[in-house]
């Protein structure tokens, strides 16, 4: 017999069981119109994933129970499998707390089907506790159910199909939840079990945040389980963006289907409503689809589409219409501004110039120069007259030494004359012209500069999103390309934005034309991004190893030959490592911890993801072994 | 035969496994000399335990596994209990990184004493993912080992007491990991077990944050579970400070012994090094200490201890040595002006008044009185000429449309100018002038106004650490009171700031003597602990019933009658609870989400302790259906 199965990837917001409820009874009508027999809903579909510690409310437990319910009711004539948090009030977490459980239930007729447990629903098994995801904190694990139940019972005992009646026929469906397919590192391989429990098809409800090239490793894994186990998978996401504070992810959704022997066959579209229909011929096996797979992006079309749909949701959700930008004449807030504009509409944003006797003719030009080819909204504050009276105050105004009974007076570096300028913009003027221009104001920081804090507190550190932090900066470079080409398909971005060196001109030496950023483009993208994004942590010891091997540039990604080009000698090489590390592990910490939200689009992103202690920074002693060596 | 077992309560720095090391093998060369049989040394002594994203790089993992041999090396004649991170470097962790264990080493004569594990140690059974910690994120846990192991053995087989000899005679400790002697929620009862299986004492190796009220809790856990047990207990703690970024903790160490009975023995003084000693007779199981346990103290001197270690610590970490304090008159930065004044010496703080036109004379009297009075560094450093400035500069610079090609001029309400005036006095003032004047400043903001964002963006809500950030307004003013009275012995604190009505002084209506805060103290301070502290989250639901009940003042601890003397009608009392929650779960997210490190000190601290989503405030159906009831 063929049966109808399908993904409803819809979009959920987190902490809003209500709509949440709406939506999934909308897509349950809409199957029933097309005769679908089961349909996949995403995990935690109810009240959202990533809720903080909204999940120790125990009203807000209660209400998820009772919109669950509602799916249940609407479940007549199709069976459905939705994601809830499901509580049992006689037992507690280990935190002792209401027991809790992300769940999947599989209703059909108004009733649940029920499987091994003493439950109504089954349970989640493998809880991811990296990046942003803190499973353990909120639910408690079938594996820790396990040694619980009485009689005694094996996960093997646990991990059974769920049997559902379609048109007379017994079906039984594989149900998991989300992190159960990523078998690589969790002693029970949950999909295995199943298919050897007599799963006839994978049923995997997930809800799995956008990150920049996962697509590609999870169509590997999956491929791979299906091989293994020799049945088809129907993999169901939600789309929507989620936050857990500090980083704001989106959902692409990118459901997709698999048949037996591995093959993709069909998938829906990243960050679309979708209803990704399959036929599966219990007879044989075979999974069929009308439609085909689509084709994989490039890594900025990536990058746009990711942050295109989170700024605009993440905005809505914010109730932000309108946006002020500082523009600069750099190619940080020059991507900012015309990403914004594009989102927003060239009426909503407000693009501010400040300059200070240090900014150049060159890139004030360029900032007046964009706002008009982006017909958007733009004005001068120059900011030198505050800047000059901030310096006198602070260096001609008394100070009272109340044990010595006399006066003294203070001085200023010219470090701190540079984030009085800095602060002067962020905090004196864009905060305040945001508050007069409505909406919010943007944080422009990219994540070569997050990483080792070179940025001033409360003044370009601030803003609601930091848009590109999760960017490095040739990949803003490269999305200031891509603006141009093909959304724009205009210079909106003016070329020599792409051309003048970086530079913050906060003094004489750091100008347009005299003097760039301390920050060597882009050798320093790709050492941090080993300090940050590489899955097992690179340390100045691993960094160190392979300068002396001279795989340095192999092991980082970046070109040959840069090292030699950039350091004349071990020493200088080493100064500059030590150098971006302390500041990497030290002050940028503290910057980091009051930064603004950051769109997290990598396998890494400061915040929530990459979570940081204060610390001092540290060196092995085998670094300091080697650097002995290399220095002698 | 008795034998001398003993608690080394040393100081721990996260991060520092060479500095860790060298004290541990301080304690146990004074041990050496104080002829003890068994030392015991706290949970990851050698790494530290809060470092955030720090476990996933391998040459740190692979330093301590080398301080650690240190340690193993320098138990000649002694038997060394410690705890240290270990790795097998054979396995992954569920997340694909090395294997960790949270791992305690029992060690004597420069050899390890094998248990029933195929590894050199004992591992954490209980991992707490709760408030701060996420053990599970990092640390593979005895329970999850346990499936894995080959030939299969059940927990019971795994927690085994470790067989030391001690002049001639075996001795079987239980040794267990800081959380598996938390037994109220854990399936697996670890310190059961091992007395079942023989063990003769308990060895609980710690590293167990301060937290106002936790000693009595733990003095209760404790003792019912020796009386349970019928063996005695060490519990091993350290001193010192560690952080996650958004929290500093302090550690107050509290090492305790308890006899057979539940009794209290001996314990060590708070945040002090120790070595708690007592003697164990085999053969009775008694044990005696001629030390006496420490008397508790009240929550005023709790707090006042925990802060002052923790800013004194935490200041010394980040080598900040000097301090500037915006000071208004009013009770908050008075008591941190105080505070500080008396953790660096009065020479190293910079007090600065920063009066606008709503600033009142009292207020400014009271700030030069208490400078005086504390005989420190004392400047006045008008905004208004600036304010002003800035508010022209905003409405009167022409805006240059590009689509239309007209200029048009901007307005700013009074709230946003109330933020302008904050911001300058934060973001331009007190960063610039302590910049000039060395160290860092001050973040005032207490707990109530962070509640509710009460506080502005870059403009009070700025500094290197919210010291009062974790109490609520009526503790700032017992701390004021304990200040005068126990610290100082003299009014440094105006008694006039106790009397005021608290105001921000940023507009004509809000001044003191004309109007306060629209905080309703100390009412809103319970009403927001309920939301935040308790241990199931309250909700406008419970809020509500409580009301209806009549219930309230005493399900919040606040005083009877308050709330009828506050709000008149059900309708009154509604608006006010939803205006707090609304911006408890709305807009003050975003401003904790950029806001300072809090020194934390309660059962529930804002930041990594209170994990938040930017989501939109949530009512549950049942409170919808109260309010419509009790608005009838």
């Amino acid at each position: 017999m063929k049966i109808k199965i399908a993904c409803a990837q819809i979009e959920i917001i987190a902490g809003n069981p209500q709509l949440n409820t709406q939506t999934a009874l909308n897509a349950i009508a809409e199957a029933k119109r097309q005769s679908i027999d089961v349909l996949l809903l995403p995990e935690l579909g109810i009240p959202g994933y990533l809720l903080g510690d909204l999940w120790e409310q125990p009203a807000f437990l209660q209400d998820c129970a009772n919109f669950g319910e509602k799916i249940i009711a609407a479940s007549q004539g199709i069976c459905v499998v939705f994601g809830n948090i499901a509580t049992d009030p006689a037992k507690v977490n280990e935190d002792g707390r209401i027991r809790k459980y992300n769940a999947a239930f599989t209703v059909q007729n108004g009733k649940v089907i029920q499987g091994p447990l003493p439950y109504p629903f089954i349970i989640k098994t493998s809880l991811p506790d990296y990046r942003e995801f803190d499973d353990s904190r909120y639910f408690h694990s079938l594996v820790k159910l396990q040694p619980e139940l009485k009689p005694y019972k094996t996960m093997e005992d646990l991990l059974q199909p769920l049997k559902i009646m379609v048109r007379g026929e017994e079906i039984r469906l594989g149900v998991m939840i989300c992190e159960d397919g990523w078998t690589e590192n969790y002693h029970f391989n949950v999909p295995k079990i199943l298919q050897k429990n007599g799963a006839q098809i994978l049923c995997n409800i997930s809800c799995s945040p956008f990150t920049l090239n996962k697509n590609h490793k999870r169509d590997k894994v999956f491929s791979a389980q299906v091989r293994s186990c020799g049945i088809p998978l129907l993999y169901c996401n939600n789309i929507g963006i989620q936050n857990n504070g500090k980083n704001v992810f989106t959902y692409d959704g990118c459901s997709c289907i698999y048949d037996a022997k591995g093959h993709l066959v069909a998938n829906s579209n990243r960050f679309e409503p979708d209803l990704l229909l399959c036929e599966f011929d219990t007879a044989t096996g075979k999974v069929t689809s009308s439609s085909e797979p689509k084709a994989a992006l490039s890594e900025t079309e990536e990058i746009y589409a990711a942050l295109y749909y989170g700024a605009k949701k993440f905005l809505a959700q914010m109730h932000i219409a309108k946006m002020t930008i500082g523009i600069s004449g750099g190619i940080d807030s020059a991507v900012t501004a015309a990403f914004y504009i594009n989102v927003l509409g060239p009426e909503n944003v407000l693009l501010v110039n400040m300059p200070s006797r240090y900014n150049s003719q060159i890139t004030k030009n360029l900032a007046q120069t964009m706002a008009k080819a982006l017909g958007t909204n733009y004005t001068i504050m120059p900011i030198q007259n505050f800047v000059d009276q901030t310096i006198e105050q602070i260096t001609t105004t008394p100070i009272y030494n109340y044990t010595q009974n006399s006066d003294f007076y203070l001085k200023l570096t010219s470090l701190a004359k540079e984030n009085i300028q800095a602060r002067d913009r962020g905090a004196r003027i864009i905060a305040g012209l945001s508050s007069a221009w409505g909406g919010a104001f943007s944080c422009n920081s990219n994540k070569t500069e997050l990483t080792v804090g070179y940025a001033t507190f409360y003044g370009d550190i601030a803003g609601c999103l930091a848009l590109i932090g999760d960017l490095w900066k040739h990949q803003v470079y490269a999305l200031g390309r891509y603006l141009n080409e093909e959304v724009y398909k205009r210079p909106v971005i003016a070329e020599d934005v792409f051309k003048i060196t970086p530079s913050a001109e906060l003094s004489s030496a750091q100008t347009v034309g005299t003097g760039g950023d301390p920050l060597l483009y882009p050798y320093h993208d790709y050492l941090f991004k080993a300090f940050v994004e590489k899955w097992h942590k690179v340390s100045p010891e691993e960094i160190l190893l392979w300068y002396k091997e001279n795989t340095l540039e192999a092991n980082l990604g970046c070109q040959p030959g840069l090292i030699e080009q950039l350091f004349a000698t071990p020493a200088a090489f080493i100064d500059d490592l030590e150098h971006w590390w302390e500041l990497f592990c030290g002050f940028a910490v503290a910057k980091r911890i009051q930064a603004p939200p950051i769109l997290s689009i990598t396998k890494r992103s400061y915040g929530y993801d990459h979570r940081e202690s204060q610390l001092l920074p540290y060196f092995s002693q085998k670094y300091l072994a080697l650097k002995k060596e290399l220095l002698q």
